[in-house]
Order: structure tokens, then sequence, then C-alpha cells
């Protein structure tokens, strides 16, 4: 034993344990949280952390079910009013005749874990195609999966092409994830693409996973949801994080087939139990103003992402491709000379502004920064304006800095 | 494709997939909510569900930061205000010298999962001293883990002794779960057993994850926490949802080596991203009036549960061994000639009573029911009433039912 009642033991971790990796942003929250408690303001840009209001509802409903003394356990498969207001949203919406037995609750990350687990044994191969969400890359390392890395090219905005789901199909993958609209691109992939890769997933039993998480916040009208083709193999999910703007209710849901869903519930019972009742409660009471909410979410959303992404091309140092969804803006920094890693904590500690790198959404980023648009529209507009300033300094070049 | 639509593939699951079992009485709760839909009602005693109220702050606390609009993401590792008031508790009544470094937040069952995961990999063995919390079972079923059974004799009340112990060692495992207080048997097992074990393991290099949830619910004075003597290889859980009873909040916390501790948080960032700030500050309120809190609901555990296991050791067909700790009974009902799923299944229907079958908690206990105490003190009466009644029924003989 050490002095300090440790073991001398070199602690030994698992082939899991060695290959967890974690996520990025969550790594600059906590450096952002450590220069706050030092007084310093910060700005956030790390993570889609929606500072707006929710729908009517959700915070009332879930104060009274508080209040009310609803914090026992609940069923590992979700509430059942929660999974019914879902179905009959679909149903309505997309007439994709789905019923509760499609449906579970659960977060939306921890879906891309369980998916993974449940379908994947280690050394299986997967595909993503790049740049793709961190936590894809974050779950492949620690279940230990071979992922076929499929970069979308940037010189078509990362459009999702039937010549790339032909290459993901002749690597012979066990799955593929998809997510359109996307996060970090704000891509939004066409029907015919979408149809032509769920249907042959399901026609060569490769499970797909379609994470429609910002599928609702579409600039130019609803985008394709592969739940209109939901077959045996394509597992949808989304998440209330961003439909509801409460990323801190961790709550978010699933919809595949009855056999899989079991699964899924088993895997929720195993490793959590189960998910509050209030929270679930508060999500379902937003049903009532779902509709116009994400609507009016998405065009606030456009305005402010467009008007950074125009800011960003016009400062002739930075560049990025115009999103046609979501809230994320992947600007290119490869003008700057500096990777990904420094420039973010470099931004951060000289300009006190926090991004994700870009090494996060694939190893080809290592040029690119993610900034998130939905906060206060002030503070994008500022960390917009830190952004390029810093670039320019390191550029040393003329430049245009919006005010 | 078949008419509906799906594959006709027959779906293919991972290894982890197939052997996905989940915790029987999440669903006994399903079952029981069926029947309750159809206008039944039910006696609950399946889940350690506590129907008490928290202590003051806590609701009150969670329902501000609802209304204060607190709900983004927080750090993977738990709000830093939870995590110093767990360590400022812990080295006030245990002197145990602990620092933030040692402390992370997630959900107590997750732990479980996330502390076999980090330090076992598929085949490896690990010691359960049975009867033991079906998510010990569950979580090594699903990674593929080898259980070295360790039996505890019901005639000295599954107490764990030194030669146990010398059991477990014997088998060569990679890691020891223990969890005293005992769920489900209401067993306290001595300081000098747990020091010998947490010692040895240190010592040999053997990963030990000391379940606590019940540690500050004993019926006789505190009973040993494995925090005194944490090393590199101890790790120390325990879960707001008994200690504060909130079970829907979903909020645990871990103790153990700076190292271990980081591990544990990329596991929580890469599958659950995080938790929620308003329940976390919810439990860091309920600090204040921690002290008093355990002592009383301490007392109250201890009237129902030692009166349930008087009425049915009194009713002369089931037995118990009387539960120092906890809220739990786990009940011999050999003497029904009925195996515990169909005795369950059977009260539940017949009945309408929930209660949880033995061989959630190992194979031996095939002829054991677990009941939980924690709830209105009128159902458990009646509750307990209807078991002995329907045992009687089985076992055909005279027996005394209390009123």
């Amino acid at each position: 034993m050490s002095e300090n009642g440790y073991s001398d033991h070199k602690l030994m971790f698992s082939k899991r344990g060695t290959g967890l990796v974690g996520q990025e942003m969550f790594k600059v929250l906590d450096k952002a949280h450590a220069l706050e408690s030092q007084g310093i303001d910060i700005i956030h840009l790390e993570l889609g952390n929606p500072r707006l209001k929710p729908p009517v509802g959700v915070v009332e409903e879930t104060v009274n079910q508080l209040q009310a003394g609803n914090f026992g356990y609940t069923s590992s498969a979700g509430l059942m009013g929660l999974r019914q207001a879902i179905v009959d949203r679909y149903n309505r919406l997309l007439n994709c005749g789905i019923s509760v037995e499609n449906v579970a609750i659960s977060p939306a990350n921890f879906l891309i874990n369980q998916f993974l687990d449940l379908v994947c044994d280690p050394g299986d191969r997967v595909v993503f195609f790049s740049p793709a969400f961190p936590t894809y890359w974050a779950a492949a390392a620690n279940i230990g999966l071979e992922v076929e890395d499929i970069q979308l090219d940037p010189k078509s905005a990362f459009d999702l092409t039937r010549a790339d789901v032909d290459r993901a199909f002749a690597s012979d993958p066990k799955a593929i994830l998809v997510n359109s609209a996307n996060n970090p691109t704000g891509a939004v992939y066409s029907k015919e693409v979408l149809e032509y890769l769920s249907d042959e997933c399901n026609r060569r039993g490769i499970w797909l996973l379609s994470d429609e998480t910002y599928v609702e916040i579409c600039y130019d009208g609803p985008c394709h949801s592969c739940v209109y083709d939901t077959g045996s193999y394509v597992v949808v999910i989304s998440s209330f994080s961003k439909l509801f703007s409460v990323p801190g209710f961790r709550t978010g849901y699933v919809i595949a087939a009855p056999e899989v869903i079991d699964k899924l519930v088993l895997s929720t019972s195993t490793q959590i139990s189960c998910l509050p009742g209030f929270t679930q409660l508060g999500c379902a009471a937003g049903f009532e103003a779902i509709d116009d909410y994400v609507v009016s979410i998405s065009e606030r959303f456009k305005k402010a992402t467009s008007l950074s992404a125009d800011i960003i091309n016009n400062s002739g140092i930075l560049h990025c491709s115009s999103p046609k969804s979501g809230f994320y803006v992947f600007v290119d920094i490869s003008r700057t000379d500096m990777n990904d890693m420094d420039f973010c904590q470099k931004l951060l500690e000289d300009h006190h502004t926090a991004v994700t790198p870009g090494r996060s959404f694939g190893s080809a980023y290592l040029n690119f920064v993610r900034i998130a648009t939905c906060g206060d529209i002030d503070d994008v507009k500022e960390g917009v304006r830190r952004l390029i300033s810093f670039a320019a300094i390191l550029a040393k070049s003329d430049v245009k800095v919006a005010s």
C-alpha cells in the first residue's frame, strides 16, 4: 500500500473501460465552468443547449406532478400516456400506423448506446456518414466496433448521395447510423436517398438507426422521417431535448418493431430501471402545443443560424455550408493554420468562448469547429464575432468582422 | 417482405442483446398496472418504492429550479454543489478524508452496470453473495460474466462470514459485489468481515463494489461503510432513491479513487451525457435535513418491517429471518409447494397483491418471494394478510392470519 492507503497495483480496466472517450463538448463545458468559477464570463457555443421556453404545459405539469408526490418508479418502457401521445402524433402527421408496442421512452443519447449494444458485437462493422455526432464515435469506441467512416463531401454541403449509401452497403456492415436533419452540418438528406437506404437495409437485413432528433427543426418545411418506412431493421429515435427545449429532462423515444422495443425495454430495466414519471408527464402535456411550437422555434433557429453562417462566410477567413436545419454551424478553420483542439482551447482561455472541436465528429475534421446557435441571440452574435476576431489574429490578414 | 411491411429475416441480436433479462419486479409492476387499468385495486409490495415525504427542501428546490428554467445540460460528473455536499457529510460523519475528485453523480442502478463494464470483460468471473439484488444478475447476464454464486446461510439470517469471503477469494474473481445493509434479507454484515473483505480486495487487486444503498437505514444504529477503507479497488455506491425517498429522481452517487471516477464520468458522458440539474440541486437541498430524516425513516421502516416479519413468522406457514435494516422481507414459501413464479402470478391475479419472485435474487431462491414494506402501512398489513391467506389455501392447513 502507498502512503495514502491506495494500492500500489496499476489499476487495470476492461476493454470497454479502456475504450472510453466520452463526449468532447462535455469536457469543454467543464473547462468553461472552471473559468466561470474564477469569475470569468464565458459565451457558451459548445452544446446544443436551447435557451427557449418549452411549450406551455411542460414545466407546469412537471411541477404539478412533483408537488403531488409523483416520484416513484415507473414502467421501464415509459409511461403509457407519453407513448400514446407520440403514437397519436406520428399517425396523425405521417399516417404511419404505429401503436404503443412500437414505442419506448429512454434518453436519446442512451438509445444510441442501447441500439449499438443490442445489434452489434465487439469487432462488428458499423457505418457512420461523417461528420457524425460524437456519441456515435464514443459508443463505438466503448463497445469496440469497427467504424466504416464514409466522409460526405463539404463541396456539396455534406449532402448524402445514393453513391454514399452504396459505399455503405459495399462495406458489408452490421449496422448503419444516419442523422437527417444533420448535426453538425445542418444538411437535410433527400426523401429518395433515405427511402433507398431504409428499404435496402430492410431487404438486406442490415440494422439502420435513424437519428431524427432535428427532423422537425427544418427551415423549408418538414423533412423525411424513416418512420414512414419502419421495417424490422429500421429503428428511429428522437429527443425532447430539442423538440421541447428541455435537454435537462434527459428524455427521448424510440420507434421500432415490437421485438426490438421489447429488447430495448429489457436494456432500460437492466441498466437504469426506468425514467422519472414527472418529466414524462411534463413531456406528454407539451403535445397539445407541439405543432405550433416546432414551427416557431424552427423560424427562430433559422434566423440565428443563417445569420451566423452569413457572418462567417463573409469573414473572408472562416467558411461553412449554409444549414437547412437545426442550430449548428460546422465551421472550416483551415485558413487559421491551427488545429481544432488548440483553436478551441485558445478561444476559450483567451477569448472566453466555448466551441466544440471538429475531431469530435470524425478524425477527418481537425480543421473544423462546431458552434451552437440556439442560445441567446446576442450571445451567439458576440461569440461569432470573437470566433472570427480570433481567426483573424491567427491568419494575420484583412478580414471583415461583424459588429 | 411480409404483408405488414416487415422483413422476413429472423432478427438477430448481439450477444449482449441475447443476454438481456431485465429486472423481474418491473415486469410485475407492468402486469399490476395492466390489472389496474381494468379497474382492479392492486397492493404493491413488489418494488422498494417509499411513499414517504422527502426531506424538507428537496421537492421545493427541484420545483424552484424548474420554474427558473434550469433545464440545460450539466457536467457529466454531476453538479459540484451536490458532490461537495456528499463529501462534506461523509467527512463529517466518517472522517474519511474524501474530496470531490472521489465523487460522481449517476443513477445507482446504472452505476452497477457501469462498474461491471469498467472492470470486467465478457467471461470474467464475479462473486455475488446471494440472495443478491436483481440488477447484479441482469448486468452480469447482459455483459456475459461468469457468476460465482456464494449462497449465504438462511439458518444464520443470511449473514456474511469470513468463511464466505474466503470462498469468494478462492474462486479468483475479477470483482466482488457486496451489499450491506442487504436487500432483500435485511442482514447487516459485521465491521470485521467487511474490513477483511475490503482490505484483502485492495491487497490482492480484486475490484469490490460495495452497494450501500441501505447503509443508513439500520435499526440498531449505523452500520459499517466501506468508505472507511476506500482504496484503489473499493468502489462505494449509494442512492437518493432510498436516502430521500425519491426513486423517481433516478439519482445516486459513487465514491472511489479519482482514476476510477474519471472512467465512470467518461462512461456517463458516452452513454447518458449527464443528469438533470434540477433534481441534483433538489437532492443537494435535502442535505440540511438529512441526519434527522434518516433516523426518522429508519424508525418507521423498522416498525413496518419488524411487524411484517413477526406476522409472517407467526403464520405457521411462511417464514423469514428478522431484518435488521431496510424495508424488505425475504419470505420462505416452501411449505406452499408452489414455485415463486407461479406463486407471484396467482397472488397478483387472484389476490391482487404484487410481490417479487425469489429467483430474481439468485437461482437458489425458487421457494422465496420478496415483499417491500415501505409503502402505506395499512397497505403493507393488508398485503401481508393476503400473502398468508393465499399461502394457507395452498398449504391447506390451519394457520393464524393476522387481522
